[in-house]
């Protein structure tokens, strides 16, 4: 049989520990953390170099067996799911996970070369004793790879002030859809010819497989200044958000609480010390060189209480800005506990809009009679609505969908787009004719053609394709 | 005759008054700012509508017309050429100066939309009383178009803490090398599918025509100082840029000039104040709040002192600021004095490298007996070698040559680039091949035929390719 054929030439490649083939064992393996869609891989090999990826690659193009990258399975988009080109076929996961060293690190150019399988927090907690830190920060940094952050051009609420992944990646080496080795930007300089790296960050998986990738570090800034504002009326914090930021003040975090979220934190572990009878919480960050910053937030603090916060607080000492964090970042850990199943919705809004679009979204949830909540990046407008709900109650389900997808439509007719960070994936691949035309996907399809000829190299992902894979089977070849 | 029957057809288009086909208006156009080689073209037409740039396009591509887009010609490396498919062959160029109004200015969402014509810094004027600016400032930025500037992905003295023109450019209406137009990013959102507008930029005027350039608006800062620190030693001064930048400071800009040049620009217009028996002097500029901005400025002026800097001083006032800028951003035109031609090199090397390199290029200077100067964006490693020749003396024209490719090669070994931010052009299109194996020029080249099916829009620039064109005579089509 084909199928046992290939596990046994990938085990040649991997070695007997670096393959999982077992039903028992691929369970894990079956979606990432949004769990919506489930598919069950043929196998999954785990290289240790990228001579071992390449070669895992050629022989998976070769056969014609779709396959796809998976880093720590954190993805909010279904983005690591192993899908075939066709709904019955299984297809190859790629994990990462071993590719975990750093292979370098040049304080004096701030940057540092890493395998894709490096957790986040890993570099920064490395690097944090010279002064600097790697800074985008999603909330999953703790457990997500940096391989699977430049895949989905992964965000954070520090981004506000310090760019998403793309914005800090110098270069990688790839391995092709096609087995083929490459370079893309480089160590550093700027890049010159076309700008294929920024392309490749962001593709999700489809453009190819990164092996080692070059990022900058982020000198760590001398003084932070944490507020946590609360507010009685969200509308209220939505202006405060706006009006501090055409105050020409740039936080390095800007971050919005509403009421069910800071009481699902307040129940958990992650207890932060949230009003728990706030409609809504901001945390505003400041960073940068100590002298000047406690004016700014000063001016910051009164431009919150000038739009009706009811109150604003700083916190005392590290030990208390990282409990405000533990509780931010815990949101969604936290609303996970209180029902079966979470669904974490992502798009993004002009900022200006933030006050009509969340009154949308509140009356779409109460439409469906959905427990939903919002926990968001608020400085860019990057929307976070949560539903809770029970995914053995099929009706529930449903009405999950439809609204998850008036959500998108609302924030399409605002002006804004459907995902701010956590990528298309297959999960929202259908709403992308909601953003562009035909023409523009074409462009887009045929830009993916030119990496990943056959369209093995995680198919279903990204930008919808009239076909998943092209006519592998027929013979068909670049 | 072919080509009389195209002017005609185009003056069809454009009406009388929008197009040149005499040889005395063509004369304007052979050349970019640098001047070292020239090309004249069959005709040059203006468009002033999105369709009439469609309409031209699709006759050139029809009629397998090569033609390229040119702004204000202020290009440094022969992007806005107009070569041929074949060396003998003239192209037409579409020149974009009418389509030169502002559509739109959003500034609660700190955004404009700009036709590609729009001179640089009339945007900056005309957001300036709401308190905004557009960040990226090419020293030609009196003259320049914000749609060359997205053609070459222009730089500039505050782009060290302000990003390159990609890091501004949130969306683009493009006509395609086929007449279709499609639509590139959005118009703030985060960018969703691949990155299509991050290659589109800097793609140097191959992959299509861009009409219609939403940009980011700039906070103006609320302070600014400016300091003028000046060293007997040039190593002193790059030494002191490396300490600034790994002290933590992020100057808006940081700058280098060097004796040569000093005296070059106080006797000339520019005369700015500049000590003439210094070295090296840096401009270092910080802007931001009020509030701490003076205790920034006094650790960068004690770092300089630290370094050896003769003396620092800070612009008094804003006259004498906009006299220092005047300076710096008049040294291109004040060495431009000094002899019948001035070629303006442009690389990048990691920081840490300034002062080996910058000792290497005055080495390769004396060698070939040149009349050698720089000034340059030090604080990102940017250097502009700049030769004073006489063209018509060809024996210094060939060592200006010989010493130009030096540069590149002691750059590229340094670990740098060939171009921080003048591009590629004609002029380096030979030196791809020291940065890049083919395999990385087969993935670029392929990518630019997803645009640029024919090769028929912007030949000769970029990336090399094995023919400039596609066999397009043979009634190859895509």
């Amino acid at each position: 049989m084909l199928e046992q054929n290939i596990i046994a030439k990938l085990r040649t490649i991997t070695g007997k520990d670096g393959i999982a083939a077992d039903d028992q064992e691929l369970v894990v393996y079956e979606c990432d953390a949004i769990a919506m869609h489930k598919a069950r891989p043929l196998a999954v090999v785990f290289p240790r170099t990228t001579e071992e990826v390449s070669r895992v690659v050629k022989l998976l193009y070769d056969n014609r067996i779709p396959f796809g990258p998976r880093g720590a399975g954190t993805g909010l988009s279904s983005g690591a799911l192993a899908l075939g080109c066709e709904q019955s076929q299984r297809s190859v996961i790629v994990e990462m996970a071993r590719m975990n060293r750093i292979l370098e690190i040049d304080y004096a150019n701030r940057r540092a070369v890493v395998q894709p399988g490096v957790i986040n927090i890993k570099l920064s907690q490395i690097v944090a004793a010279r002064g600097y830190h790697y800074a985008p920060d999603p909330s999953s940094q703790n457990a997500c790879t940096i391989g699977g952050n430049v895949a989905e051009n992964a965000g954070g609420p520090h981004c506000l002030k310090y760019g998403a992944t793309t914005n800090h990646i110098l270069g990688l080496e790839v391995v092709l859809p096609t087995g083929e080795i490459i370079t893309l930007g480089g160590d550093g300089a700027e890049t010159i010819g076309y700008d294929l790296l920024g392309a490749f960050v962001g593709s999700e998986g489809t453009f190819g497989i990164a092996t080692k990738i070059t990022v900058r570090l982020t000198r760590t800034p001398q003084t932070v200044i944490t507020l946590l504002a609360d507010f009685l009326d969200l509308n209220d914090a939505t202006r405060a958000v706006s009006a501090i930021i055409a105050a020409g003040i740039l936080p390095a975090a800007l971050e919005m609480i509403d009421i069910v979220t800071i009481n699902a934190v307040e129940d958990s572990v992650y207890a932060a010390g949230y009003p728990r009878d706030a409609a809504a919480c901001l945390i505003v960050e400041l960073d940068g060189l100590h002298a000047g910053l406690n004016a700014q937030a000063k001016h910051a603090a009164e431009i919150c209480l000038q739009n009706r916060a009811r109150s604003v607080r700083e916190a005392r000492d590290d030990e208390e800005r990282k409990k405000l964090w533990a509780g931010r970042k815990g949101a969604f850990g936290a609303l996970g506990r209180v029902s079966p199943d979470l669904f974490v919705q992502d798009a993004v809004v002009p900022r200006t809009r933030l006050p009509e679009v969340l009154a949308g979204i509140y009356e779409i949830g109460a439409k469906y009679n959905l427990r939903l909540s919002t926990v968001f990046h608020a400085g860019d407008g990057n929307l976070h609505p949560n539903i809770n709900f029970d995914g053995r109650d099929q009706d529930e389900v449903s009405r999950v969908m439809a609204a998850s997808k008036e959500f998108m439509e609302l924030c399409v007719d605002a002006g804004g787009s459907i995902t701010g960070e956590h990528g298309v994936g297959a999960d929202k691949i259908e709403y992308m004719q909601m953003i562009f035309d035909q023409a523009s996907l074409d462009a887009m399809l045929a830009v993916k053609d030119v990496f990943n000829p056959l369209g093995l190299c995680n198919p279903g992902k990204a930008v919808p394709a009239q076909r998943m894979c092209k006519e592998y089977r027929k013979g068909y070849d670049i």
